[in-house]
């Protein structure tokens, strides 16, 4: 078997093909909540700044360093000290080409063939299709209807071969934002343990919470432990431009130097610097583009009552998914297909974020609403509340 | 041991090292020909355009298919057609984030952990380390002074375990230009045996002959042999903006495309769309780019009389590099420190090429030439050739 042979197709490939020769009647268009993330460019002033850097800065045509542009590191070094507290200095940073390249590069400074990763079960599918690739085992941690992870089933899980736990929180694709409590436990179970948390903040921005989801900067040595992920491409609409971070600890960042540099060589310098100058100019900007998923969020959680009355459940809530329980008798990938036809609905099936064989994956069904209004989110809801399979 | 600690630290991030804390002096400035990549921008009209890109179309700023641009896959399958002769078409063409990702996608479609690639020694240090971290066991090919491979002596290492055969021509860090019956005589020997050729050609533009290299794409299912890689980053100066491409069968590409979507969901949008500008373009530029880069390789052709009358020898000379063997007592990394201290000049030494222990790597220094012109290329040369350790 080869690496790629090892795991399957991206669930986001494979529902696109499900729209292939589809055609959706004129008063019932395609819904489409498949995807996260923003459709719409980044602010004017901002495609400003891009297109001078593109005429006026050689650099940006050029390689960078493998572990991206000093002031980024810098800058987002210093947004976390200020948003989470504690310290972080930019040496503990590296920018990669999109948050997925940072799992990936954190991986293979963590573990070899056969080494063993926990991954909360639902889990973001390129972790396990990473996995699979890199001849890591996926250890499933089965999580109950408040898809918050147990500290205690996680450290039931733990063997000489596990190398590291990852929590995705606000969640995807639950939507769930896990408590401040929970991401201090796992911290404290991995380091009991001697492995690293892999805590991937990707959604970070769009938390419902006011406070800090978490204060894990201002432990003693957290860099030992924690490996921190980010993307840039949800907060600055830059997700074409492929950029996003690692956290952690400067000897880790050398070893994830060999990776980058055999992978990808380094980041987009657009990229880079477009979010550089989001940290700089955007921070009112992006309080009111959470402002509005927040507002979308309300309106799933208030629109849901007609479709509860017909058995579905809304498990999970936040960030850019509701994550819902369906009342049929029917395996949900076969329903999420049976959507597409019959009720002009895009969305992925629970079974594309399990292991084959959970039943729970089997009920559930992601939505993933950020690109919707709140007269989308009603026209959706009341689709489904009418739909009968 | 973790994936990572089973290779070395890059050799470019490593030589920049040595920079560190060096001060040079005015009248003997620092020649840098450690590494081969654009320096200037693309051309004026070619950022005009991506400016506009930036600014007026929204798609830039978003995922794009995980295989590529599909008018970008169609023009650069048109160009090898065009180019080359033979049969390609849009869907046995993927687009990636540069041309190392393009091989590490391929070598996972290929390989299982211990599996064999065989790489010609002196090889592209990112080849090498890609092998080790992903758990190919590199099988070295040795060259005798021609720095052609022999192919009767690559079908002597084929094992049950081998998966492909890499060949890069012109060929860094050698410069050589591979005949096209070498190459020729590789793909058969790799069908014969039901192995991969890949066959890197990203310095393909700056080939000195006017026939084409190769012509392979006019075989019968070439693509199930053939592994094609290119970048896009030499052509058009886009290295910043990281654009690779890889050339092969479709069932090769659904395999690679779990790769690239785990690893950055898809390339660079503004990247893929100056590329695309650039084949419909720049193909007069292009040539003109070519002839300076030859007028450079001639002058350090002629310009080797005096090296040589000290013991020096030229043992490839093409594309971007001069590969060199020097007249001293002394190995190659050894040598390639105290020029950076006694001569203020930085070239890659052999070593980063070899496998350790190998003694021709020893004797022998890579300089890419490519950002250097005539006139600084005399004083290189007339630094190395006054210069005694």
């Amino acid at each position: 078997m080869t690496r790629t042979a090892a795991t399957f197709p991206s669930p986001i490939t494979e529902s696109r093909s499900w729209l292939a020769g589809t055609t959706f009647p004129p008063e019932r268009p395609l819904i489409n909540v498949s995807q996260a993330a923003p459709l719409a460019p980044p602010p004017a002033d901002m495609l400003q700044a891009m297109a001078q850097m593109v005429l006026n800065d050689p650099s940006i045509h050029r390689y960078g360093p493998d572990l991206g542009l000093p002031a980024l590191r810098a800058a987002l070094a210093a947004r976390w000290a200020r948003l989470n507290g504690g310290t972080v200095s930019a040496d503990q940073v590296a920018i990669t080409s999109g948050c997925n390249q940072a799992y990936c590069a954190a991986s293979a400074s963590l573990c070899d063939e056969g080494d063993e990763i926990i991954l909360p079960s639902p889990w973001y599918f390129n972790h396990r299709m990473w996995n699979d690739m890199a001849g890591i085992t996926t250890v499933p941690l089965a999580l109950d209807d408040t898809l918050i992870p147990d500290p205690a089933a996680a450290a039931a899980l733990i063997t000489p071969r596990t190398r590291a736990i990852v929590l995705v929180t606000p969640n995807n694709p639950t939507g769930v934002e896990y408590p401040e409590g929970v991401v201090r436990a796992f911290y404290d179970l991995a380091k009991a343990h001697g492995i690293a948390l892999i805590l991937d903040e990707t959604y970070r921005d769009f938390d419902s919470r006011s406070a800090p989801a978490h204060g894990l900067f201002a432990l003693p040595d957290w860099d030992h432990t924690l490996i921190h992920l980010y993307s840039f491409s949800k907060a600055y609409r830059l997700p074409g431009h492929r950029v996003g971070a690692v956290t952690t600890a400067p000897a880790r960042l050398f070893e994830i130097e060999k990776f980058i540099d055999s992978m990808t060589i380094c980041p987009s310098q657009l990229g880079q610097n477009a979010a550089l100058w989001g940290i700089e100019h955007l921070d009112g900007w992006l309080a009111g583009e959470r402002e509005e998923i927040l507002r979308r969020r309300q309106a799933v959680i208030d629109g849901f009552a007609p479709l509860a009355a017909q058995g579905w459940r809304l498990l999970g809530c936040g960030a850019y998914f509701a994550y819902v329980a369906h009342p049929f008798e029917m395996a949900s990938d076969i329903l999420a297909r049976r959507l597409v036809e019959e009720a002009s609905i895009l969305m992925l099936p629970g079974t594309m974020f399990t292991a084959p064989g959970d039943t729970g994956g089997q009920r559930q069904l992601r939505i993933a609403f950020a690109n919707i209004d709140a007269a989308q989110i009603t026209e959706l809801f009341r689709r489904l509340t009418s739909y009968r399979p």
